[in-house]
């Protein structure tokens, strides 16, 4: 069965090519710079997506939470960074992963440490996770005399150990330019550099890692490992940003069109905002886009111009704009292929994927109580 | 246990008493206008909280989707519309569901008709969706011949049968005012009963409903049926909107802290977009906000000031402005209640409720291929 056969509601589509191709390139860069690459796997999700990784030599992880740690722990990952400020309500969970795992956490203000020291009762690393713009989480570079503490307390004990500094430089989505993201980039490391330099006697490592930095950036120097996470699929928002060309994205939600209104130039699809998120970028006009379209190829799939793109999302509905060429052979009953603005909360939603050669992927299951 | 003893993660709490209350008060206003109350269940998707509408005395329901619709279904619902674009890719779904319960779908293009006459084989009611300027889906009132040829198509055959007409005025939720929702509505009400006049000879119910005009309209003349679905728990949206006032909110999502930086009066919760969605409404100064906060009150919860809100969403992380005042108190390990912009979504992306007095409540579990 051909793929539009097998379709019959909003469906996340995986090109299989692409996205071995996104982590090949990954790995070849990470191996050039002398760094470990440790991926960020809250994107997919996936212990299948997770194999595909491990084919290609990667042995360590980053998740965004305790649940998805567990999830890739069952699924055979032995070292594992939660690249989230340690929550202290899921410190039982954390004390009895660390004893089946190598297992890194994340300090990211003084004020946790405590609660850390008091309730770790495994082995486990710790992170300082730096704050070098992203004005998210973490500690900026100038508390010297905090991070001093928090690495002096960690040493002190002998189940925690410095393990070094974080930092997620997520102010290059921010950014106007691949120049700018570079720019962005440099000062990041610069800073953590500066950490290395200064703490040098606690042998610290430096982890830095976000999509457009490590897709634009030629070399890691000085850095000791990268943990990208949104590179294996790409978006419409990492196309404008410029880390990656439209035939890099890897993800495409298949939507059914639902109505079509020519009068309207626009038609509606089965997709909505619990499929392709409330993300959006501006187009040139300064009109939100909330998805690109794209037609099958091949076997994989061709972005049209943006002329047709998602104009708005409901909970189940997008309305597209369609443009007078396209329209003509637009009726409901199609597939229209969506690449969204943001792969990762588009894939979060997705309760199983589908590669464009067939294969249905599963994924972590949601949370029980 | 208390309920901050429980929660570990991010987790949608219910106020049971202002939910009971939010769908006593509709069922109230429905019935003193003699109009059937389909309420529409994509809003909570849990067959629990539908026993909390049929206690109510509650017969006939709405939902978004044909899974939807069979998950009630499977839970006893007997008479169900499927108020979204007829997706001819269901269509085996949809003739299998329609030999168990008493189904209505709909049309929304004339384009759709065709496929609906061929390969409908199972008896059902069919709603004309119509556009009564929302610009979603529908056929816009002025297209009477388009019309008028669907009705006597479904009136030729013997399985279909013409229901009448259904709008969502949806643009309600770009009104500045709640004069202006109420403009709205009557606007929309007024081109249904042109519509009703115009087809007497079919017998056309008119099928309405939003929550902002549901809840504020005063009645409901000439209207058979209303289908609001937020209202059983408003949200950010709905208090800025004036559809409720900040005492009827009944859900708010449960965030642990898990970084407090004082000097930047922020706090950072454990609590992203893939628990509160990337929806968001404009505050007074014209700044995104994600959610409000609330603090634990008596067996619910209390609104704090406007100066406290969640002002940016990653993934997992949310960034809250706290004021000085609230600062003061605030630690890594607490809780911190967010009231989401948009409850749908936020209800939609959790996998389990827990009401404000300790009762998991199981919802609609996620897709398979």
């Amino acid at each position: 069965m051909s793929l539009s056969e097998i379709i019959r509601r909003p469906t996340l589509l995986i090109d299989r090519q692409k996205c071995l191709e996104n982590i090949r390139k990954m790995v070849v860069k990470a191996t050039a710079s002398g760094v470990t690459f440790r991926p960020h796997f809250k994107t997919h999700q996936s212990a299948v997506i997770g194999e595909w990784f491990r084919n290609a030599g990667v042995e360590a992880i980053t998740v965004s939470s305790v649940a998805m740690a567990q999830y890739f722990a069952a699924n055979g990952w032995e070292d594992i960074t939660i690249a989230f400020p340690v929550n202290g309500r899921e410190m039982s969970d954390i004390n009895r992963l660390a004893l089946s795992v190598r297992l890194q956490v994340l300090v990211s203000s003084a004020v946790s440490l405590r609660m850390l020291l008091d309730e770790a009762i495994s082995p486990m690393g710790v992170f300082i996770e730096i704050d070098t713009g992203a004005a998210r989480a973490g500690i900026e570079p100038r508390f010297v005399s905090e991070i001093e503490h928090i690495i002096k307390s960690l040493e002190s004990g002998s189940l925690l150990s410095f393990a070094g500094f974080l930092t997620h430089a997520g102010h290059t989505y921010a950014a106007q330019s691949p120049e700018e993201i570079l720019d962005i980039h440099r000062q990041s490391v610069g800073q953590m550099l500066g950490l290395k330099q200064r703490f040098a006697l606690h042998n610290p490592l430096i982890s830095v890692g976000d999509t457009p930095s490590c897709s634009l950036a030629a070399n890691f120097e000085g850095v000791d490992e990268i943990r990208p996470g949104n590179f294996v699929f790409y978006d419409l928002m990492q196309v404008a940003l410029g880390s990656c060309r439209p035939e890099n994205v890897a993800v495409a939600v298949a939507c059914p069109v639902v109505a079509v209104y020519p009068y309207r130039s626009e038609a509606v699809i089965y997709g909505g905002a619990i499929h392709l998120s409330r993300d959006f970028i501006l187009n040139q006009e300064g009109v939100r886009m909330y998805g690109g379209i794209a037609v099958a190829s091949g076997s994989g799939w061709e972005f049209l111009p943006g002329t047709n793109y998602v104009s708005s999302l409901t909970q189940e509905h997008g309305v597209v704009k369609i443009d007078s060429n396209f329209m003509k052979s637009l009726k409901p009953g199609d597939l229209l292929l969506v690449v969204p603005v943001h792969a990762c909360l588009a894939a979060h939603q997705a309760s199983y994927y589908l590669t464009s050669d067939g294969e249905f992927i599963q994924k972590m299951p949601p949370l029980n109580p």
